[in-house]
């Protein structure tokens, strides 16, 4: 809890900030004295508190850094010295206090401030982030273009422990030596990603805390000093110095060409300051401090909940009750997902699922909880969780990779090396695809159509809703003949029941699901809603409208595609996803079989050629153009379109029979 | 040099095998008994010395491990334990001794055995691999089924020291506890991987192994008995025993869940055999053996040459000179863009270049040589040398991530995340574009132009010949505005003149070379000598046939592919890329400006939905169907294609002009 509690509320929020308002730069910050920094940070705590309790977002992770932030700012020489916030979305407090203030209620929502760090929105920010584990090759990055360019200014990742456990996070520190004292490491260790971190280097991390007590501040200088000395001081090789081992532990590290220091208490800032200070002036490195936060620290509902509020929506400060709205809607496409194969793995021993550190954004804690020995919570290593599936598969068993659509492209190499190459039955489950909403573009899913279907050997397929996510979960199950992926949206479905009894579809099949006779939308996956929406528009325009539910971009369903070609005045394909997917594929079936030759008012409406800001799902579909009166749009504009490639003039209502005649 | 020397020549090698001629699978190698080991090995590595000199090939690999295959399938119960190589360049030996002798002169040739492990071909087989770092995955995937089945079997990872620097051998080390002792991980540490390895643990391999002797038989035994039974017999917690770290080192694999033994000589099977009986037999695990070998091992030739004979030529086994052709033909496009990008350098201070452990691969070297404070290896991390790149791009430098098309996959998601959504201006150089030859569908780079074109920002060339790749690396260096990639393909240029003062070319801006009427051919990447054998083909068949190098995929000329779409009878796409690439994007195109309403003869070719098996390169096309002759086929197919979506009757050559004005 806050120590300070002049003018705290019960919840310990404090409900006047003078020393914060002094501040809108850090350049402000480092104008206080030290021992103003504890109310300080009670008062920047209290901001993100308030702050969240009416923009929802990630909260936890933030009140775990305050302390961090402030003294990170204090010491160092930000933003010359460049500071890098793995994942970003612990970085609120470094937002109010990096002239985004002013703007800080706009988080996550459409137009502002976005809800991780972001190059173009301060000079503050060198380096945008969101998916994990980025942060050390970046700021390496920066150290040695500083370097080569004999230039100051030091690098500066802060990292959780839950992010150590990627790949990417070691490659980067073995390649971390070559910076010098240049680079500096931070690890963020609160024993907890999303979910409680897994694996052996989290059972290391807790061994390196419960074998040392956290040491007093003049023993931890001195040994600091002592540490990073050494080399100078006593002439040891660097070789020698690792040999010998270190007074503190971290040998991990240290073997991988790290000083390491630590563990200290990330909320003292009677340790962190003259701590970040001595690193700051040290003569050599790179060196990684190791500091222990508590997750949510300082809001006691925060501290108390199981998830420590990761990410919130938003709430009331005085009873930290969030607004999760009514409830009782239709189910969460993920946990359709979770419960069903759950329920399917009770007749099927082979089943089994993969998480990346996404148990319950996955729904594959749905399926834990019925067989917890079969399923996979790998950490955050997506290339590590395909191939471990492409492993089980090769002996016999069937694997749910359970991946959001924008980290799959973590293990792409492994799809296509280990599983489409072996042609090995892995069932790729792919939340999060298309727009997500107020996560912005970083977490959107929108090239998995694109980069499964040129694979060889792969199915991709997309429900249309939770019905069909059922029967697709099930398809996969039975499907034994090589990779099968389904993508499907973030967030609620549609509300239709769902089935008894999963049916097994066709491999390649789609469905009509109204048949009509100018026009034909041909649908793949969540749009199927609006592409109803503008038939019925277009059919009340005299534009009698056919709707398929394609299923499958991969295989076609080539007939079903050629009778609709061939028999519509004017088609169009609709599909979540950017240009290479769907559409493309289509096309390229059309041109193969000679079908464009004669002409063919065809026209492929995807997602836009640009990355897209966070906003409310619904409007960023309108904004891609992907919303039922886009697909009304496109077929009149089309229906317009003349032979001579000129667009004729406006149709109004009324002339909408005759314009499609002359088509 | 090998040990026993009775029937050896001069070099080493052996000129009969019959202890060898008896063994044609495991099985029979266990009949033998431990004494006579030393003298089938001594053959074996006879045998794959006189292989690799018909066929070429990994020699150095496979020679150093060829004590390390014999010991394994001694001790173990292959097929049933599950014996995963890593990367699988080693695995001629083992191919030879799991019933693939009598073809082992077909390696790497059409129809033969491929160059790496491959399921298809045996049992013996059992995850195929050709890319680093996916054993450790893998196996804990079949440990982890046999688990769950409750069925026998182990699975054993043999790792390189190299491969153990990237992420995901790290990710799956981290999950492998809860393998317990179904996971042996063999580390074979030689200190190369194919050039030098770099980073941290490199250096703390190596201190592991100059800080211990090598164990011997009787010490190493009884140490390794009491650390694997220590959690047993002496009731100690397994914090307890990290904590008080282990005799003979190691904690950086202890630390992640690994039971340490070694480090071991790999040549001495008085050592191997009793160790992984021990290990077989354990019952406490996951084990990780460290064995040091040499690379090379056996063969005079290969220890003493700098790169230990990793890949090689034919060679003479007495001389071991390689046939490396005459020399003297084009030079390969690698050294074109290493030599070219060294010297755009001499001017420019702000230009790197990085490469993944492939420095003279990519022709890094070269641009290292001029440059060596500039150049960064950072080891089989491909993940973090992206990421980097983007640091330095955001820190003011101009990076070239130097990365085989096949590898960049291993990346995707840092191109997507930290390259293409900020818009920094990383240019990726990708090497090994299209098909490959010897080393397969594993290495070709078939993706690279969907996967990069389907993303906001980035801009994707290929260049026609290297004095194109010339002007594509000099662009990639003024360009400033965001991401840039080219991709060339392996091997020799077509021998046209460099240019000696670089172009910069116009973003998005292709070329006419060669003007026609009738049918127009839109190329891009290196298929354009094969599209202008194809002109003339079509010419002296009366069809007037232009030629355009598109330059770009990505963005598309698109005044020019309107141009030659609108005034040609028909138009074909050629690219070296699957399905996604450049044909759907001008399909896409052409069906936006409504292009094909009327009706266009448009075909795109590329390469077929199939993963192609290894052959030489034009054998390679002639199968995908991209030589001269099958676009003239298209093109005349396309002609005959008749409105009505019907084939017309063959066309004979008389007839040419007479079928065209039809069309």
């Amino acid at each position: 809890m806050i120590e300070n509690d002049k003018t705290k509320t019960d919840t310990g929020v404090l409900e006047e900030t003078p020393l914060l308002d002094q501040v809108t730069y850090p350049e402000d910050l480092r104008k206080l004295k030290p021992d103003q920094l504890r109310q300080f940070c009670d008062e920047l705590r209290s901001e993100v508190i308030n702050t969240v309790s009416v923009t929802g977002g990630h909260l936890g992770a933030g009140l775990g850094v305050v302390e961090l932030t402030a003294a990170i700012h204090y010491v160092f020489n930000t933003p010359r010295d460049r500071l890098v916030w793995d994942v970003g979305h612990q970085c609120y407090p470094h937002k109010i206090i990096t002239g985004r203030r002013d703007r800080i209620r706009t988080l996550r929502k459409g137009g502002g401030l976005s809800g991780f760090t972001k190059r173009a929105e301060s000079d503050y920010d060198p380096f945008g982030a969101a998916h994990s584990s980025t942060s050390i090759s970046a700021a390496l990055g920066f150290a040695t273009a500083n370097k080569l360019a004999d230039q100051p200014g030091k690098a500066i990742a802060v990292i959780g422990d839950g992010a150590m456990s990627a790949g990417m996070a070691y490659e980067a520190m073995n390649n971390a030596e070559a910076a010098g004292n240049r680079l500096v490491v931070i690890l963020n260790d609160n024993d907890m990603s999303i979910a409680p971190p897994v694996g052996g280097l989290s059972g290391y991390l807790a061994r390196l805390i419960s074998s040392s007590e956290y040491l007093g501040l003049r023993s931890l200088a001195s040994k600091m000093t002592q540490k990073i000395s050494r080399r100078v001081h006593k002439g040891l090789s660097k070789a020698e110095s690792h040999t010998k081992g270190m007074v503190t532990g971290g040998t991990f590290f240290e073997e991988l060409g790290f000083y390491y220091v630590g563990p200290i208490d990330g909320h003292n800032l009677d340790h962190l300051i003259p701590v970040l200070e001595n690193v700051r002036d040290a003569e050599e490195g790179p060196i990684l401090i190791h500091v222990v936060t508590e997750k949510g620290k300082g809001y006691s509902f925060a501290e108390e909940s199981a998830d420590k509020y990761h990410g919130v929506a938003k709430f009331d400060v005085i009873t930290g009750k969030q607004d999760k709205g009514k409830g009782g809607g239709p189910p969460a496409y993920q946990n359709v997902f979770g419960e069903t194969l759950a329920k399917l793995a009770d007749n099927d021993p082979k089943i089994c699922a993969i998480t990346a550190a996404m148990p319950s954004g996955t729904g594959v804690d749905k399926f834990a909880k019925a067989h917890p020995d079969r399923a996979f919570d790998v950490g955050i290593a997506e290339q590590h969780g395909v191939t471990f599936a492409a492993g089980l598969a090769a002996q016999g068993m069937k694997p749910f990779a359970a991946i959001y659509s924008t980290f799959l492209q973590r293990a792409y190499d492994q799809v296509v090396h280990d599983v489409a190459i072996q042609n090995l039955p892995v069932r790729f489950a792919i939340d999060r695809a298309g727009l997500v909403g107020a996560d912005g573009c970083t977490h959107a899913g929108s090239f998995d159509i694109t980069y499964l279907a040129t694979l060889p050997n792969m199915v991709v397929m997309a429900p249309s809703d939770e019905a069909e996510l059922v029967h697709m979960t099930y398809t996969a199950a039975e499907y034994n003949d090589g990779p099968i992926a389904f993508r499907y949206p973030r967030g609620a479905g549609t509300g239709v029941p769902l089935p008894e009894v999963p049916e097994k579809l066709e491999i390649g099949k789609g469905r009509i699901v109204r048949e009509g006779k100018k026009v034909a939308i041909l649908s793949l996956g969540a749009r199927l809603t609006e592409a109803l929406k503008a038939a019925d528009t277009l059919d009340a325009k005299g534009l009698s409208t056919s709707v398929a539910d394609l299923r499958f971009a991969k295989p076609l369903d080539e007939e079903l595609i050629t009778k609709m070609l061939t028999s519509h005045d004017v088609c169009i394909t609709v599909e979540e996803a950017a240009v290479g997917g769907l559409g493309a594929h289509v096309l390229t079936m059309a041109s193969d079989a000679g079908l464009i030759d004669a002409g063919l008012k065809l026209r492929t409406m995807r997602l836009p050629d640009a990355f897209q800001d966070q906003d409310a799902p619904d409007k960023q579909y309108d904004e891609a153009g992907l919303n039922a009166e886009h697909m009304v749009e496109t077929v009149l504009k089309a229906l317009r379109h003349n032979s001579a490639g000129v667009d004729g003039a406006e149709l109004d209502d009324t002339a909408d029979d005759e314009a499609c005649a002359q088509a």
